[in-house]
């Protein structure tokens, strides 16, 4: 449910499933960096992988900006600067502490910022068991928030991988066993077919979804094939060996020159020992599997791939549509596996978001929601390209298959992979 | 008519009206450059505003490359660093000399740039006057070459009105007289409205057109309402004086870092002399008149202005699709006039390239030629944006309404205007 | 005394005084990291500003590496990554994990970090306990240990200060009570003449100096004047606000390709709050003492207040003839006082290190040691000013009035000020 | 004789040899671009190395600017952008056309500059052929004019070297014959010997000498010892061929950073084809002669050239004294030879500026003159070191043994060289 179709009715009682929601949520959040050392909280690699502590931080500060200051009466804040400290992008809310700078800030302590989440809690806890003229627009809001939070739980486990990774000693996240195996035994790709048809995109259910998945419109789709399963390790290694990365009639040209500005010749995380590629995992340093599907690999180099391969990538509705029609399904995270799954595997779901060839852009009628949290979604559609599918560390409960995740095509550090479309012919 | 669909017939005689146009057009390019001194056609002042003396080498280059190579028999290249030299981007034929430095390129002179377009040009006219197995397929790539020298002859004076405008001496490319007038008649702008519709888009001709106006298919536009006429100096400049560029509320976060980074505070060319507006053009330093419309503003410039309007930039589709249906037209070069002209006047036409809101990326069932040809156009179907409608500077004869001009949001040396689209409620 | 001259002698026991020596000095760089939370001991805002916890693990990988790998018998690294990982600049040793990434290191653990420490202790106890033909070369070792930590005693200073600065919260490091005044009382600066005379400068005696310091040698001085104390935060103000900053010709060319490049208006860590200038000190954000020595400059900065001044700095031969004279003292630090004193308070140090105007080179008859222990100094000798007189951060017992320090001209995060000198007419 | 100690005498008529002087230099500088083809006189390629046309301009802009304006009566400037446009670095005239840039000023045209040498040459010879009541101050500045102007003669070729240097089609720039040997038949070096001593060093005649020469001071000398030679090209390929630019110890910190980051791996214009090292000159592309002087190396080079031969760089009063001594000669241009000779050829030069270890900075004493004639020399005393001996491309008449060039170490386009020097034990 969007904010801005909210409208007031005669119900004056929060819905208590809303509540324990949140709270579960809010208990995942701080469950999952358990396996931390107190150091760790405050990595800070590059600008885009923000340290532990401040998404703990930030998604507090959400629910305190966008509800307990509006609608909470009296609420005082546990700290004034945090507002400015902990704000992501909002300039409608003020300015904001530099973002390449998070891994500076060593005060708020763990603990400090710990205090910070419950005491967000209890007033949200308070605010939730009292009623209220604004019920549907403070579950509007919390909803989001909750979503919010379930974000940056992904982003938690992108955002360590990556600043862990920087640490030559390779620090181990997790010590969950994990079955490996480097015989390929996957046969090739198929395809499903579909014929060109005029079709609904865009989420069309009654709960809740982002404001960019909406409205849902109709789209024209000529006729277009879809793999059946993501590319593997192994034959992406064919692409590596068969100097992939070498030649430039593959690549796109911006393509092209990030693969020479930054020295590209695998997947991030990828190096090679003693003639063996190895891939540093949450799960440490690990041969890369033949069989699973090739991550953390740039739009980019998914392009060239399909190029290479003679295909080409998805747009976002072929994707949707397939989906729809149960061809494909999304991903989750599942128990203490971090790491996508074996593709032979009975029951294995894909396990990383697939770029897909669509600019991510607000769908024809989408409009931008007032004050600052229309920030949200909206500014952020220049550049960027659409992922779908979700991975294996996305929150359990937060996919759907109008989901749109989107990032700059030569950014890496997501769990992406690649799945191959082709035109019908 | 493509390339690669091309198939030989048994007709072996050359249309003798393609010579003459490969030799009309060739003549543009030289008469075009005529106002410069010989200082000035070696001018380079960033990587993407190329000499005068590079654009007039390359495009002789092109025919060379495609043309003379593979099908003039026993043909000699005047000089062999040429082929290096002289490579824009195309790595089918080699390595290219660094785009940044060619306004090093103190040699080849102007008279020996001269002296290889006359080389060509007569080679050219050699391979055309007799017969050939292979009329088709050169057919099709001088028509291919003739139109890449067009789009050559508007870069060369966007680029030397950028090359130029870096002077402290502020230059005067042409001393042909405009009116001007300072006073504002305009009114509102109106909008032409459009009701839902599954329309074809892209080109669906015999003529010649670019690989990326093609395949023609269907598209599904909701309803929706575009401008009928462009955003004029006086419209923007109230964007302007009511701080448009200090309020992050109306830009993509992309492009409010884009105003930060580089201090933009109105659009290119522009300055403030005694309190008064004036821009750099190619008839020199000139104020801005209000009912002229607004030039030399990037995508996000544009995509600002329209949020501050309460509206928005058109998709490339509902501006193709109005433009089929009479309500936009194109524009082209005439005589003298290289500024757009004032929008009161009769017979005005806009004068500008419009930035729409759609990424540059291929139809459906869009395909890469083969070889180095093919990389003319779809290797840049990444980060930019479709631009329609021409402009002022546009050869005579070379627009068409499918035609898909693409630049990166953040530029701003082309002659790039603002036309406004609203959703239809 | 220097390795290189070390020889071999007959006796084969340990002073006993030197392994008190070393205990202490390792006992003092724990002890002043006291204040500190666990958090702030991985900050590193810049790559010259080094965490805490790294400069506690180098000055251990220092005695490891020059000592107990050659000279201990059997000796088994506690981690063998250490090597690499705790290297500063040493290429004799090895490659260096990159300077700028050490704040990235949240692994090993503080506490890995102290067992490391304590492990390396142990052993060299071990060592100085036995007998040993190699006396001399292991005392000379450990005495250049001994001065290196305390050099990093200092560093822990400096940097924490940068680190801590970033944070918009502004972390007092030590609450230790410190006294302020505004009220200027300083008379003006007096000089000290010396007439030309042929000096004796470096060092001279039988302890320990740096390499640097060596050999003794003459050097021809020509008259000159020095003054009796330091420039004020007085004086600078009222530079500040006369302009200094806005007019070139006080300024090096390269000292004002910075004011502009940095946009410089003020020394590191000021700021006007409220009309009044307040700097962030070690113990928190406090108003400007207009009777401190202004601190944290440049060499530009402390060039161009000379040239505004009608003086200029002094060479390092100056300065330290007038110290041999008597005429200026060192400074250490003092129990708690992480801070310039007040220069009117009796007894008072001056508290900063002083920028000369002699670029740091090889004295005549400057010779680098072999080995890997010889890229200690000389390597250094390019593009760095010497700095002379100590500072309130300099660990006690760690000056001498021979000592040169050296640092690039456009740094301040150092405790730096400013001394002037005036030829003598 | 420095413009700070002219005095006003009763003499009015200037010394005839003094015009006669001016017009010789004047003419020198147009005559040495003859070579040149007019498309030659813009390049610019990084910001130091300046357009031959820029340099003919501001050498006159010098002359106007600090002679005309203010003694020539009712002087009118050419046109009044110039003051601007041809300022280099005198911010005591006022602001300046960014360095960078020159190479974007197509206008004005070459004819222009030469219409505008000429008419400040016309006005020059009015003032000089007038009797003046400030004949000493005109005499001095005029004097100083003509050697500013001998020094931009050397920049031009150093600077169009470079610039035609990026061409790939490696324009030669004189046709001038030239002898070539690569049989190697130089001994090894010889060394002077010197004892301790206290020396004069500095300008102490009475002719003319820039400010940084001067005041002639007292310096003690410790004992050393200097080549009587330069290093070879041929010595210099053994440093090259043993892994000189792959081993750190060899190198200043600062100059194995450049080592890394520009991928420097032989002197600058020298490139090695079919197995043989061959270097860019002002002749053309050529095959490196042995036993010539190795050129255009960077005091980070040299420096590790004379680790690497187990010597180092002199000081600058070393080189000095044995200039003053006779044991060291100075260099000028011969004729057409636009490259160091031979060094087995009778009476050859050395050809080259030599390295020393010395910073520039000011001699004591030395003083800065008043005014933006101030800013000549003194404030580039920062972070550059002191070359001596004169090159190939000095203007004839120019060179004087007490004359100190600078410039950075990293500085490759200079025509430098290596002399090496030693402790003498």
């Amino acid at each position: 449910m969007s904010v801005r179709e909210v409208e007031q009715t005669s119900d004056k009682h929060f819905d208590k499933a809303l509540l324990a929601d949140f709270r579960r949520v809010r208990l995942q959040s701080v469950d999952s960096c358990r396996p931390l050392q107190l150091e760790d909280y405050g990595l800070q690699a590059v600008a885009e992988t923000s340290p532990t502590k401040w998404h703990l931080a930030h998604t507090s500060w959400f629910f305190e900006t966008f509800i307990l200051k509006p609608y909470r009466a009296d609420y005082q804040p546990l700290n004034q600067h945090y507002e400015y400290v902990f704000n992501s992008y909002y300039n409608g809310v003020g300015e904001q502490f530099p973002r390449q700078k998070r891994g500076l800030l060593s005060r708020p302590s763990v603990a400090e910022v710990m205090q910070y989440r419950d005491y967000v809690d209890g007033e949200i806890s308070a605010l939730l068991g009292a009623d209220s003229e604004f019920v549907e627009v403070i579950t509007a809001l919390l909803t989001l928030g909750i979503h919010h939070e379930q974000q940056h739980q992904e982003l938690f486990y992108t955002d360590i991988k990556y600043n862990l990774g920087q640490n030559p000693l390779l620090p181990v996240f997790t010590e969950a066993p994990l079955s490996t195996r480097e015989t390929a035994t996957l046969g090739e790709i198929g395809y499903h077919r579909f014929n060109p048809a005029l079709v609904s995109i865009g989420y069309g259910g009654t709960g809740f979804c982002f404001d960019n998945e909406r409205p849902q419109h109709l789209h024209q789709l000529s006729g277009f094939c879809i793999a059946d399963r993501l590319v593997s390790c192994g034959e992406y290694i064919q692409f590596i060996e068969q100097g992939g990365y070498r030649q430039p009639q593959f690549w796109l040209a911006d393509g092209w020159a990030a693969v020479q500005q930054q020295g590209w010749q695998a997947p991030l995380y990828w190096q090679k020992i003693d003639d063996c590629w190895h891939e540093f995992t949450l799960h440490g340093l690990l041969p890369v599997d033949l069989d699973r599907p090739v991550c953390h690999v740039s739009a980019y180099e998914a392009d060239a791939y399909a190029s290479w391969a003679g295909a080409r990538l998805p747009t976002e509705q072929e994707w949707e549509w397939a989906a729809q029609q149960g061809h494909i399904n999304g991903s989750e995270r599942r128990q203490q596996l971090l790491r996508p799954e074996l593709m032979t595997q009975p029951n294995a779901c894909d396990g990383l978001w697939q770029w897909t060839s669509s600019s991510y852009s607000g769908y024809p009628g989408f409009v931008v929601e007032d004050g600052a949290v229309g920030e949200y979604n909206g500014k952020f559609m220049a550049n960027q390209l659409v992922l779908r599918g979700g991975s294996c560390v996305t929150s359990p409960g937060h996919y759907r298959s109008s989901y749109r995740n989107f990032f700059y095509p030569g950014q890496r550090w997501q769990f992406s992979g690649i799945r191959l479309a082709k035109n019908s012919v």
